[in-house]
Formats: structure tokens, C-alpha cells, sequence
């Protein structure tokens, strides 16, 4: 300790440990400094406001047991003063906190503060094992160094698939050998370092698991991951893996790597095998990888893409207002700035044409009726044999699904056919541009009517490269109030590695 | 921001920024006041004063290159500022710092500073594959909700034994039923959650490997975290694991439980089933666990120790005063402190008697011969033909080993029956008391002439229980230097559960 010891000062810091051991929301607000200057740090990021912080107690669970190893006091004047404490949780590990404390009408409270806690061995919410690593690359390949989270709908030597449910994962056996997806990586110098989690049979975007939790979104403290790729995109994100080997039906790749900033690429539809992987809605199932950088991301697709069948793209972009309209005022003003940035910097060789997709209301239905078919196809046997296993959401979904019968879907089908062409022919060869989500990532603590609604102008957005069996590219580049918003690419049939290209040259563009 | 932006205060954070960036240390060191007050935290621990700070930066690899994502500025008066910025590394992830800045005759250095990073998906110096869980136990048992860190000589089901050598893991195949120690765990209820690392081949008590790094000391910020249960050890002093599944040879469970404030037990030898579990010298190796509490140990001996072969013990204890001596001096005086606290408080019921064991000297002597001897028939032939795969003292150890030859062996093993029958008798069914190793946790920085010191020290304390195949529990509740030391009762062969029985009662008498 140097200098005076300020009056009443330890006794709040006293009082302050008495209620978080007492979890008591209240009398914990009460400490910090009320209004939109009052910090509160730690690994998972930063909460800024008063009105952040009480919100992140409330979503806390449990109570903090812990006793203080040390306590260091450092007066600044009179009406300042700085603490720094080591506790000792009574469940194992070591604390730090350091607070600045300052003098109000309220008596001492807390105007910063930074929180280290012991973390457990793995962070359950973005992985199911983890290992240093589980499965070695190839020595020497391009891919060397590159460590890869698995999404666990993948089959991976040694281990059951999982896909997000405990009782599935119990329900299944060890692999005896690794999807081919996979196989390629590991062929290519990469290694596997784990398998991550998924929502429930990847039935979702939204990011969250009820069995396993929702994984933390690096970029938006205190924001939804995005899925169903919820914790391949978590773990590249934090840079716990360098790439992410995940799936896309509906948007489970290219929607959260729009929410936290990174590439990520769905392939065209029957363009990377499919072989060992856990299906969801086989005519819309894609294989594809998230990654922080597009170099990482074309080299990790070059290890699955047969060369021979990608095609050459050419650098013509459209638009559809009526896509664009679908997300949020904000997001659509982001596009719109972006659109116009690339077209100034001389990014979009061309001008970039606007087109009209008649009727576009129906797609979304009829993308979803055939899914939802197709997923109980999948899994409706093993859904209703395990009544109670799976969260609200998804649960709803796979319910909807159990009705569609017979004749609805084959009227969907049809559509879905006669859809597709006029998609073609609306592209008719050109990319479509457009953002890769509806909004930034949604805050955890939004309502389930939120997320829904969120969740509807996203899909409708994002259904159009699963109808199309395009490939489709979420790059990062547009910030939207802070948060990360991915440019989504749609190009296609086999234009994948060229659309790759493409984007990385807009990347340029976005950065100026 | 709020108040004024100090002057030059903006280009001290840049020009620390930078200084990182280039990991230019004396730069570092110039930016942190000078004195034992400036303080360092993060996610391991606090470090106290300038001096532990640049130890600290001289001991960390690589630099450390990063963006500022947000930058809050706090004035306090015109002499301080408290500085709080968001970063993002280029490797992924999210970090947040909080510098207490004060305007010295150096110019603008900082006081106090706490850092958070994104941690990786697992820290590999403690485990090597990690689940969530790995292995479940069975339902509704006595250590139901307990997780388990498994040393890395255990056969766990589907995976390989690393005995802490890559090499050695390459060349091994996965189990197909885990060893009788870890399904005995299972039964219980208790999930196996990792593969936890271990000093190569356990031959060492130091709790460093050169491959997977060494492990923290969540108790002992710097310092060594004691061998070779390394990785179990400092998971369950983490709280990232409640029991550690590990082996004790020469001291492999005590010192790390001695150096981290953990129970310990050393099971008497033949007590515990050694089948599935990597030999180092079978004359002396023994099963047992790591736990934060007396009682988790006890549930999980109860697993293992077939109760029909326990024996009581009687409250009878005993010093040996040249084992006290091999010890450091403050260790001495603070276990002298402790057995007059325990004698007066009314703990030991009968005065504790001083015994003498003629000739001590030779013991370590014979002990480390025959360990050596059984090592090398465990591991010479797999030692010899991957050349170049140890660390240093791991090595060295071997390269000792490998020069006994057969003659020698049998010397010594006559002396070791011989020693056996000596110490009985001076034990006369009693208790020996004495210092769990010879130091607190050595400082990770210190020299190997230093550590070598210190190890035959403590083994010349420890090997006594390998010598008579006695258990022996290393309990905490001493205190050296404000680091854990833990308190080593060794009792008669099979009285473990009685023993840790009579510890319990100890660590009232410790504490009061």
C-alpha cells in the first residue's frame, strides 16, 4: 500500500465481496458508477455503461465464493483509489481484480474494473473434446500448422458424432475412420485440435445449445455466435483454431462468420463430399470452412475442391433491393455505403445492376417446407424415440417438420424446381451481392420473438444459395454500430474458388 | 474520455504499444514505475514489483502484435490517468487491458497495469485431450459430478498413453478398456474430463517437459508446479479438474501437491492395481490421487483400496530430525512451528517422539539405483531407439540408468530389503511427520543446478515411503514465504484410509 489509506474505502471493497458472494443484483449495481463511462473488462471483452454491466450480472449464474490473498491499495488524492486483489476461489484457481474506486454523494464506488478468473480446462459451449491435437496432419503439406475445429456432425476417427444433443451423442459409436472433409485436411498438413459444438442437429442460426451453452462472440461482448457453425466459428474467432470445417444448409456457415467478422465459404451443392457427415436436408447440405483470412480459407477449400469441375467467374455483381430490404435500416444503409465504396475505389469493374426476383415472398416457404421434410426424414425416428432431449427451438422446428405430409412436400418440390431456374435466370451468371445477415449479431439476452424475427429475415435472405445450390461467400468488411456485418457473395454452380478470388479483391476494397 | 487528455499520455500508451509489438524488454521495463509496488496481473496471478514484472517479460516467447479495437482515457487529477483499451490480436480473439498511469521524472509510466487475453482451447502444458466430459461415469455414484484429470500413464479407453513424450504417444495405439484405477473412478460416478501431462516417463519431480511446456502454479505465480504429476496437479488447483488420477514412484503425487496447497496420496505399495498403467520402477510405483479437499481423496481411495486389507493406525508420531534438516531452513522452522502448534492445540495425543535412522545417507543412494535399474528395463530398449527424444535432465536420468549394471542392481537391492527391515523397526508402526519436500515451488527461472539441488533433497525425504512401500499423505496447511508446503505423514503398509483419517484431524489443528 502506498499513501493514506482513504476513509470508508476498504470497507467498501469489504462490502462489495459480501455481495457478490450473495449474488445480490441489486447492492452489486450500486457500486459502480451510474452512466455510460463505467468500464468492466475481462477475457470475454469489454462492457462499457453502467446499464451493460448490471445487464451481464443479471444473465450471470451462481454466486462468487472466494477469499482475498491480497489486497494492494493505492490512494490517488483524496477521492481516488486504486485496489488490486488476488482471491482465492473456494473452487480451485486464482483472482485478480483491479477496480478503481472514486469518491461520489454514494460514497465509494467503482468507475473501472478488470476481472481475471481461473477458466475451466475448455470453454463446453464451443467445444466437446479438445486435444493438443487429436488428430496430426500429414508432416509437410500447405496446410501445416493450421489447427481445425470440426463441427460435430462430422464423423472423426475415434470419436461419435455428437451433434449438439448428449443423448444423440451417448445414443452413437466411435468412427472408425474420419469424413472424407476431413480426411483432406489432415491429408494437407493440417490438424485436428477438436471437435466443436453445433445447435441441435444444426437446425438453427442462432448460435445456442441448451445442453452445451451458447459460445461466446469475441467480436460483440455479450452477442448471440450465430450457427447452427456456432463453436468452429467461436473457436476461430478467439483464435483457438485457425480454421473451422463446418456445414451450411440455410446459412450455419456464412451466418456467423457475419456476426463475428470472418470468411467463410458454403460450396456449391454437391461439390465437396458430403460422405461421414451427419445430414440435415440433403438437397441443401453443403460442406464448408471458416476462417480469419481468405488465403486460409482458399487453401483449406483447394483441399476438397475438385479443380477440374470449378468454373471461371466473371466480375459482374447485381443487386436485389428486395433482399437488401430484408434486413435492418442499419444494415441496409451499411450495404448501401459499401456498395458505393467499392464502386468509387473501382472495385465493381461494372456497374452494378439491380435485379427483381418475382415472386420472392414464396422462396423463403418453400425452401423451408422442404428443409423441414428433409430433416425429418433425417432425424424424426431418433426425435420421437427421445421425447424432452431437445431445446424449445428446435424442438418447435423438428414439430413442424413431423407434419408436413406427403403432398405438401411434392408440391414445394416443384416449386423448388421452378424456383431455382428462375433464380438462374435472374443471375443468368452474374454474383449476386448482398449482406450476409439480416442484423449484426443479437444480443443473448433478446427475447425469443427477437430472435425469431431475426432469424426469418436472415433465412430469406440466405435461402436463396441453398435453393440455387450456389456457392455463396461471407466476407468480412462492414461494421454496422461496432459489430461486424459480413458481404455476402452468391455466385454460380462451381464458381467457388473463383468467387473466392473475387471477394479477396473487394476485401481491398472494403479495408480503403 | 472524461477530464482532459493528459499531456503526452496518448504517445506513452503508442510508444508501449509499440514497444510490445517489438518485444523490446528494456523498452517494456522503462515504461513500468521502478519498485517492489508496481503491479502485473492477469488470468495466472498478480506479480509484485518491477523486478518480478521483467522477469516475467524476459521469460515469455514471441512478441505480441495487436490492433487497438477501443481506447478509454480517465484523467484523476493532473499527475494520473487511468487508461482501459479493447485490442485484437492478428491471431485471433479479443484482449482488454487496464494501466493506471502516473506522471513521473521519467515521464508518463505505469503503476499498475491488469491484461486479459483470449486463451487457447486448452492449456497444453496441463492437459493433452479434453472432453466435456471425455468418458462419462456411471450414473448416481459416490463421486457423481466429480471430474477426473487422468495422468498420462493411465489407459483411458480410445486413446493412446503419452507418458509425456510426442514420440512415445506416436508409437503406442489407443486402449480399448481403461485401466482398473480410472473404470474403478467411473463406477463411482466420477467422469474422466482429460488426459492430463506428466513429466516425461515420470522421471523427474521437477513438473517441467520440454514438449508440452510446464504447467502454472495457480498458488505460486513463477514457480515450478512439482513432478511428475504435473498436469493433474495443477488442474485440480486450478479447479479445472476436482481429483487427479496420478502415480507415485519417488514423490511424484507429494511434491506437487506439497507445491500447490493440494491432499495427496501415496498408496502403500500393492495396494492399488498398477494393470494398464505405465511402469517406471514397479518395485516402488504406486497409484494415488490429488484433491483440493480430505474428503474427495477419501471417496476416491475408497475406490481402489480393498477395504479388507486396511489396517488401523494408531495416533502415534514420530520425527526424524535428520530428515527435517535435508530440508531448507525456513521450511525447518515452519514445520517445527506447525508440530508445536499441533502438539500444543492438543492434536497429537502422546509427545512426539524423535527417532534417528542409521544410515539415512545411503538410502537415496540405494533407492535411486534400483529405480534406475527397473527404469531402464522399463524404457532402455524404447530410450535407445529414439535417440534425441528426451529433454535434458529426463535424458540424463536415463543415461545414469543405463550404466547399472547387473551386479550393482543386486547390491543395492539387498540393501533396499535390508533398509526395509531398518526402518520398520525405528517406524515401530508409527507415524513419521515430515516437510512434504525439502522447498516451496522453485521459481520456474531458476537454474537447473538450483532445481537439481532442491530434487535431492526432497527425494532423500520422500524415497523413505518408496523404500518401505508405506502410504503417505502430503496434506496442506504450512505456509513458507507465503507459498503452500504441505505436511507429509507416512504411516504403516495398508494403513492409507487410516492415515488420511488421522490427517483430517491434522488439518483442524493446522488451520486454528
Amino acid at each position: 500500500m502506498t499513501g493514506e489509506l482513504p476513509d470508508g474505502l476498504l470497507a467498501a471493497f469489504e462490502a462489495y465481496e459480501d455481495a457478490l458472494a450473495a449474488n445480490d443484483h441489486e447492492a452489486l449495481a450500486g457500486f459502480f458508477v451510474p452512466g455510460p463511462h463505467t468500464l468492466r473488462g475481462d477475457a470475454t471483452g469489454l462492457l462499457v455503461g453502467s446499464e451493460a454491466i448490471a445487464g451481464f450480472r443479471a444473465s450471470r449464474p451462481g454466486v462468487v465464493r472466494r477469499g482475498i490473498r491480497s489486497l494492494h491499495v493505492r490512494a490517488i488524492g483524496t477521492e481516488h483509489a486504486l485496489i488490486v486483489a488476488e482471491n482465492a476461489p473456494v473452487a480451485g484457481g486464482a483472482g485478480v481484480v483491479t477496480q478503481l474506486w472514486s469518491r461520489t454523494a454514494a460514497g465509494w464506488q467503482i468507475e473501472a474494473a478488470q476481472v481475471a478468473a481461473s477458466a475451466p480446462a475448455v470453454d463446453p459451449s464451443i467445444w466437446r473434446v479438445v486435444g493438443t491435437p487429436l488428430l496430426a496432419g500429414a508432416s509437410g503439406g500447405a496446410l501445416s500448422g493450421v489447427r481445425v475445429a470440426v463441427k460435430d456432425l462430422f464423423e472423426v476417427a475415434g470419436f461419435a458424432v455428437g451433434a449438439g444433443n448428449p443423448d444423440y451423442l451417448r445414443s452413437g459409436t466411435a468412427a472408425t475412420e474420419s469424413a472424407p472433409a476431413v480426411t483432406a485436411l489432415l491429408g494437407a498438413g493440417a490438424s485436428v485440435i477438436g471437435i466443436a459444438q453445433t445447435d441441435e442437429f444444426a437446425y438453427s442460426i442462432a448460435g445456442t445449445n441448451v445442453h452445451s451453452g451458447t459460445p461466446p462472440n469475441p467480436r460483440v461482448p455479450g452477442g448471440l455466435p450465430g450457427g447452427s457453425s456456432s463453436g468452429p466459428a467461436a473457436a476461430v474467432a478467439l483464435g483457438q483454431a485457425d480454421l473451422g470445417l463446418a456445414t451450411d444448409t440455410a446459412g450455419s456457415i456464412r451466418v456467423p462468420a457475419s456476426y463475428q467478422g470472418l470468411w467463410g465459404l458454403r460450396t456449391s451443392h454437391g461439390s465437396v463430399s458430403l460422405g461421414g457427415v451427419l445430414p440435415l436436408a440433403p438437397s441443401f447440405d453443403t460442406v464448408g470452412w471458416l476462417a480469419r483470412t481468405s488465403g486460409l480459407l482458399v487453401s483449406a477449400a483447394a483441399t476438397s475442391l475438385d479443380p477440374e469441375r470449378q468454373l471461371p467467374v466473371a466480375a459482374r455483381f447485381v443487386v436485389c433491393g428486395q433482399l437488401v430490404f430484408a434486413a435492418e435500416e442499419d444494415v441496409q444503409a451499411a450495404f448501401v455505403e459499401a456498395i458505393d465504396r467499392l464502386e468509387r475505389g473501382g472495385y465493381l469493374p461494372e456497374p452494378v445492376d439491380i435485379i427483381t426476383i418475382d415472386p420472392l415472398a414464396d422462396l423463403f416457404e418453400t425452401f423451408r417446407t422442404v428443409q423441414a421434410a428433409e430433416a425429418w426424414r433425417s432425424h424424426g425416428d431418433w426425435v420421437d424415440a427421445h421425447p424432452g432431449t431437445l431445446g424449445p427451438d428446435v424442438r418447435s422446428r423438428f414439430a413442424f417438420a413431423s407434419l408436413i405430409d406427403a403432398d405438401e412436400e411434392a408440391g414445394h418440390r416443384g416449386d423448388l424446381a421452378e424456383a431455382r431456374d428462375r433464380l438462374d435466370a435472374a443471375l443468368d451468371g452474374r454474383i449476386l451481392l448482398l449482406p450476409a445477415a439480416s442484423s449484426t449479431a443479437p444480443a443473448r439476452s433478446a427475447s425469443g420473438a427477437q430472435i425469431e424475427r431475426v432469424r426469418a429475415a436472415t433465412l430469406s435472405m440466405t435461402c436463396l444459395a441453398g435453393i440455387g445450390g450456389y456457392p455463396s461467400v461471407s466476407m468480412p468488411g462492414l461494421v454496422v454500430g461496432g459489430a461486424p456485418l459480413g458481404l455476402s457473395l452468391v455466385g454460380p454452380r462451381y464458381s467457388d474458388l473463383a468467387l473466392l478470388d473475387l471477394a479477396a479483391g473487394l476485401a481491398e476494397g472494403l479495408e480503403g
